[in-house]
This record gives structure tokens, C-alpha cells and sequence, in this order.
């Protein structure tokens, strides 16, 4: 695997299932894969879980770890292609890029949707640069537009938890104050199309997803009819693709809330976090043992950690 | 041992030193004790010594280690329960602390007193939330009330410098144009009345400590007075306890310098850094070598890989 | 070697280089000598380049390494003598360089010109502190005056890809819109000064170097003349030396493009990066063929590798 942005980045689907299952059983079983390879994480974006649990699965792996705050610890990045730099960013990603490749031997980076324009968002641009000129591997830690290695790791929190061969996944949307990118349901969205799950998608109108994302996938906007009978509610905010970026309601009839829980299968509930407490959610679902996402958050160092030993041992 | 937030989760504290004072012959000898485990150091607040001490003594002893300095790496963190969280803070410490508890074995966590409300300093809310959730070890990297790697360093050094066997240890307060937490002379007070040394605590009235740390150890208002004969003088700003994070005194009269230091039995200098020169404590006292605050601060290192040599030998 | 503050540090600069392609060949060969040895990284100032190759070259070595960003991480450093610190820095520069000395056994820091007063910059009055107090070899990551760690890999850049033995090298100024320090052209020409190439410096009038760093090198005011036959352009902008800090021209004519390059003998362009796209270089440069700017970077982090090595095999 010579980069990981996607689901289609993953041959096998199922094997690397068993992969991430079997690093789970012993995560220190391949600390020879990674010696002398060093990982550099780039952070356009803030982060807790991506940052702790990417390095950590790198460490387990016998890999170093440099992390750079782009921003921050680095120079402003300039983008844009044919631009006389002579404003506030005195770096180019096309010097920038290709550099820090030569420092490393895979490179993670997180750089969120900007909102300024949808069709850069949805091209990429950045995720993109780097994997044209890095030199080495590049693992999205979220992207614009995708966020694969959460979206593995809640394929493998369904897996582990699943009581039925075919379970019903509900993807919610709930409200919040501020405007969120559609990285984490399109990539669900996208991974959920790749398994034999049930999947619904429940929102307020004016919230459809891309349609390359969503595919003949059956939306409900009725959320409670949407809930009935459920095995996994996956609770998310995003804002609107047609609507780009906006804010369209901050309905709190749509957080989710133990009345709703009861209507489904008791259903786990599940969100990518960092999640807003009686916003997205309230504390009675996520106080109860329905809440399955701490351990779904643990997950993402054993998915993060399966991919890279699949990059590294394709090297 | 199983957290460390005060000198009472040491069980034998002369064992204790013994530990520290084995690991300063040899600080590598026990590298195979932290093999495949990882510490995981939060901040809330600034830090060096901390920051760097205590990531080298868990280097030493074989660990990997991640620092994350919250509200700048990661996410605006909420701490209240039951808040409706749709302000500009996204994530929930009860969410955050387990995620980070299963991403490593050990969690290092610095959060200094707000000075908002007395009581929920005291109560020490986010150490404890982290201690209560966390799943994991928590070593204190200084508390809202107690810094006990730092007294644990200040005992080491006393014992290294110490020329007869029960020394007299003045704690001294001076100036300081802002309001500081009384973390460290708590701490001081608790650690050294676990000791057989005399302990002198000197400050202008409305300075003193909280009843449950200083318990019946002498106040001397006079600072001269409490300076004669002392073999230790730990200088230290803090601000009023009872009068709560209030600045009642800039009172220059008590920086301390070289003719206060003459009453004493040539006394070394101590401070736990960092340290406002000309205003805490003249130049004169610290490029003297009667100072040997560069040797306490030191010992950090030591003393949290002693203690975190217990934590991973109690695993 | 004690410390590697500028090209005299090195005895030996051919074996030195040789010592660099030695590295280059297999840079894992020599990782046993830095096992159980620290090196602490302190920014004053942003870095990419050297924040990461630095850390890599001593991780090849085996090296642990702990990166402090001052004035973010930590506390604001007083750097002054005999100042009252009743302002906003809490800690000074005489406490922190000898306890983060006590955490390390080598020490690199970056402390930029701050065009307060030519004087204090020229002193290099924090690098020299930290050499003065840390006791432990410190290695500059670039000063107020000097970057020699570029310098060294400047000159190994060169070695690689001359095509004569005594190539011609021309170091030209270009324009920029904020004013950046001397260290970069002051170290290039003063390592340039130990080889046997043919040196040419190019400014607009009124941008002279300081004469300890230019010693008998030729100006060519003449930008066009300079380039003819030229093996290497090293393009790079600073502010005056005589108007200290001062941005005296900003003239768009001096940018390096396609038709300057074509007056060379099939000149290399070369620039320390990070660099402003069409203000000091157009595109049409740095995309063509001659443009080794990326092999240059790479370079940072074998000649910051051969530097740590003469040093770890100097303890």
C-alpha cells in the first residue's frame, strides 16, 4: 500500500479487518517492521486522538515519530500554484512537501476542509500536493473530504460489538453550533457501502451528502423512523454540501437522547469525538453502557497501527 | 503505586530516597522496566523543567513518550458536568481522559489552581477527574494544590546537601509582581513534615498555608528572626490562601539576598524555578554558591524516574 | 568537538566531508553511538528544515530527543544581566540553559538576530550564554550571525554536484518583503572561504556584509556580470549590514529568473529555503532542472549527523 486516503486504497477489506484484529491481540508482535523508519505527522489542524494514537501505533511498530504543527512550530504554507509570495506565507508546500519526504519514510497529515470553495475542498488539494511530491507514503489523518483511518476503526468497533451478522447502522446528524466538515460521514458513509451492513443516513433536508459518497444509499428524514429497530447509532454534526459549509439548523429536536435510544434494537451509540455533551448528544446516552465511544477512540491506535504495518511492509 | 499526587502515596519515603539516590548512580541500569510502555505527559499549563525532566526519566527507564499540550495541540477542554457544551469548548475532559488512558500505561498531568473558586482548586477537579477515569496510573506534574515531584527534588537535594542530621529548613516567602498558586509550598510543608527536620515557615501576615498542610508547624512573622541559624532557606512566592489568590503584599523588604543569608548558618539557597531575579531573590544569593537551585532542579529527573520506576514495578 | 557554532569548530573540513558521504552511504551505521544520550532542541524562533532534520540525525544515531519551542511551551526568558524581572518574563536565561544542560548531553538552539542593536546581535549573546552555562556541547541550529549547519550542507550540496574542481559559486541577493537576517550569506561565505572555489558575491549597494565575514571576497555590484560561467547561484536575501536591519531596496530586477540562469555555465540554483516564490526566484527556476534546492535540504539532515557524531565521539 503506497498510501492510505480511502477505502479503495485497501485491496482486502476483510484480511485487513483480521490484521487490525490481530495487532489487537498483541500490538508489540511487529516492532521489527518499523526499525530505522521514522513517521512525521503534520498537523494543519488541531487534534488529540489522530495525533496520540497514530504516533502510538508508529511506536508500537518500532517506528520514530516527529510531529510538526504546521503554523505553529513551522513557516505559514503558501498553496496556491503561480502566486508571487510576497504576503505572509514565506513557504510553499512544493518546497515544503518534498522536503520533509526526504526526512522520513511515511508521512501523516491532517488538513481539514477550508470552506472557502467546495470544489477545492472536494479536490483535495492539499492531501493531494503531498502525495504528488512527497516521495513516500502518505496517510490521510483526515483529509477535506475523508477521514479513513476513523472510519476503519469504526468498522472495526462494529465488528467487535456486532450481536447479528447484518447489523442496522444509522448515521444521525445532530446539531451544533459550529459549521463541521463532512470529512466523517462521507468516509462512513463510503467504508459502511463496502461491508453487507444496513446502513441509513438520517438528517434535516438540505444536509445530503455528496453524491459520490452517498451512492443508492437510502436517506430518512424522519430520524425517529430512521432509529427503529437500529444495532449502531452513529451520532455526527456536518454542515451542508449543496449549501456549502452552511449552517442550516441547529434543530435540538434532532439530539440524540435515551427516548431515542429506546426505540432501537438497544443500539450502541457511537461518535467520532471530540463530542459536544447535550448538544450532539446528552449525558444519559453517553454516561450509559450503550456508549461505545472510548473504546472506539482505542481503536483508532490498533486501525492506524494496521495500516501502517501494511505500508511498511509493502516498502 | 497507582497514582502520585502527594508524599502520602509513598509508602516508606527514606526507601523512597534510596531508590532516587540508586537511580543517580545509574540512571540506565532499569531500561528494560519501561519496554513497550508509554507515558503520555498533559499540559494545561506551561512547562520546562517538568516538560523535560520528567520526559527524560521516563526515557531512561526504556518508555516512549507523547506530550500534548492541551488548548494548543488538541482541543478546548470542558471540565464542568452536566453543562451544555455549545460554547467554544468541544470536548469533554470525561471524554478525552479515558480516550488518552487507553493510548498509553501512564499519564503525566500539570493543572495549575485557576484562582476562581477556592474550593474547586482544592477539591483538585482535574487531577482527580483524570485519576477517577483515566484507567491508568496518574503522576501529578503539579496540581492546583501540590507539586510532589518537585518537594520530592527538594527532599533529595536536602539529604545530598544536609550537614547534620536534622537541619533547619526555612520557607521563606518573597515579593512577586503576580499571583502564584500555593502548590509548591503546600507541597514542601507536607513532604518535610514527613521528615525529622526543623521547619520554619516565614511570611507576612495574611500569607498563611491551609490549615490541613501546615498542621502545627511554627509561623515565624519576624523573617529575619527565622532566618538565624537555618541550614535551608527555600525562598517562594505565593499568594493569600485566605484571602484566595489574592496579591496582599509586594513588600520588597522580603527578597531575599546576600545580608539575610549572612544570619544564617551559611545556609544554601533553594528555589524550585522558575525565579524572578532582583524581585524573589537577588543576584547576588544566586550566582553565589551558596545557591544550589541548578542542582535541585536536577534532581527532577531523578526523582520522577524513582517514582516512576514504582508505578511500572506495581504494573 | 565541544560545540559547532561556525565553520572553525571543525578541524578538519575535508575529513569532515568525507565524513558526511560516509553517512549518507548507510545512515544507520553508527546508531550504538548515541544510545542513552539526550539531545534537547530549543527554538526561539520557527523552524521546519532544522527541526526535523536535526531530530532525525540524532535518532539515526540512536539518539533520544526532546524539542522545546521557548516562549510557547515554556516561560519567557529573561535574557538580559542584572535586570529586576517585575515584568512579564518569570524566568531567566542564567537558570534555564544550566538545568536544561542537567537534561541532556547536547544541546541545539536557535536564537535569530532580533535587529534590536547590532551589537547584542553580532555578541551572539544567547548562543554564547548557552555555551558559557550549559556544560554540556551546544550546537547552534542557526544564530544571530551564522547557520552552519546550512553552510556544511551548503558545501557537501556542492561537493556532490560540482562539475570542476574549482567550480565558480555566485551568492546573490534577491528582493523580499520583510527584513531577514545575515546569518545564512555571513556563514555560506565564510565556509565558502575554506574551500578552494571562486567565490562572487552580488547586492545592490549598501547590502555589504560585515567585513569579519566578507574579508577580501569580490562584490560585483552587477548582477548580470556576476552570473556569467557561474557552476552554482546561491540565491538568498538579507538586510543590511551598515543600516542595521534595514530593507534598503526592493527591486523586483534582482529576482533570479530563466534569463539571468542562462548567462551561467549551466549554473545549479540553490537557496537555504524556506523561499518566496517569484519574489526571490521565479517558478521557471525552481521547477526546472537546475533548481537542487530540495537535494540541498536533504543534505541538512546527513551534515547535522556528521556534526552530532564528532561530537558524541568527543564525550
Amino acid at each position: 500500500m503506497l498510501k492510505f486516503t480511502s477505502v479503495k486504497d485497501i485491496s482486502d477489506l476483510k484480511k485487513a479487518v483480521e490484521t487490525a484484529l490481530e495487532i489487537k491481540r498483541n500490538r508489540f508482535a511487529f516492532s521489527h517492521l518499523g526499525k530505522n523508519r521514522t513517521m512525521v505527522l503534520i498537523f494543519f489542524n488541531p487534534s488529540l486522538r489522530t495525533r496520540l494514537s497514530t504516533q502510538k501505533a508508529a511506536m508500537n511498530l518500532g517506528m520514530n515519530t516527529m510531529v510538526l504543527d504546521v503554523n505553529k512550530d513551522g513557516w505559514q504554507l503558501e498553496t496556491g500554484m503561480g502566486v508571487k509570495m510576497d504576503g505572509d506565507k514565506p513557504e510553499h508546500l512544493r518546497e515544503a512537501i518534498p522536503v520533509i519526504g526526504k526526512y522520513c519514510d511515511v508521512i501523516g497529515v491532517r488538513a481539514f476542509a477550508r470552506f472557502e470553495n467546495r470544489e477545492n475542498d472536494y479536490s483535495e488539494e492539499i492531501i493531494n500536493q503531498f502525495i504528488d511530491y512527497a516521495g513516500v507514503p502518505v496517510v490521510s489523518m483526515e483529509g477535506a473530504t475523508r477521514h479513513p483511518l476513523q472510519s476503519f476503526a469504526d468498522l472495526l468497533t462494529i465488528e467487535e460489538f456486532k450481536k447479528r451478522p447484518r447489523p442496522k447502522v444509522v448515521l444521525s446528524w445532530a446539531p451544533h453550533p459550529k459549521a463541521l466538515p463532512q470529512a466523517v460521514p462521507n468516509s462512513f458513509v463510503e467504508w459502511m457501502r463496502h461491508t453487507e451492513y444496513e446502513l441509513i443516513v438520517t438528517h434535516p433536508e438540505g444536509y445530503e451528502l455528496a453524491p459520490e459518497f452517498m451512492g443508492d444509499i437510502k436517506v430518512e428524514y424522519d430520524q425517529k423512523k430512521a432509529f427503529k429497530d437500529a444495532d449502531f447509532i452513529y451520532g455526527k454534526n456536518w454542515s451542508s454540501y449543496s449549501s456549502y459549509g452552511k449552517i442550516l439548523s441547529t434543530d435540538y429536536s434532532w439530539t440524540i437522547d435515551k427516548e431515542k435510544m429506546a426505540l432501537t434494537n438497544n443500539a450502541f451509540f457511537m461518535h467520532c469525538l471530540p463530542v459536544r455533551r447535550n448538544v450532539v448528544v446528552t449525558d444519559g446516552v453517553l454516561d450509559s453502557p450503550a456508549s461505545i465511544v472510548v473504546e472506539q477512540a482505542a481503536n483508532r491506535e490498533i486501525t492506524a497501527q494496521a495500516v501502517l504495518k501494511m505500508i511498511l511492509e509493502s516498502m
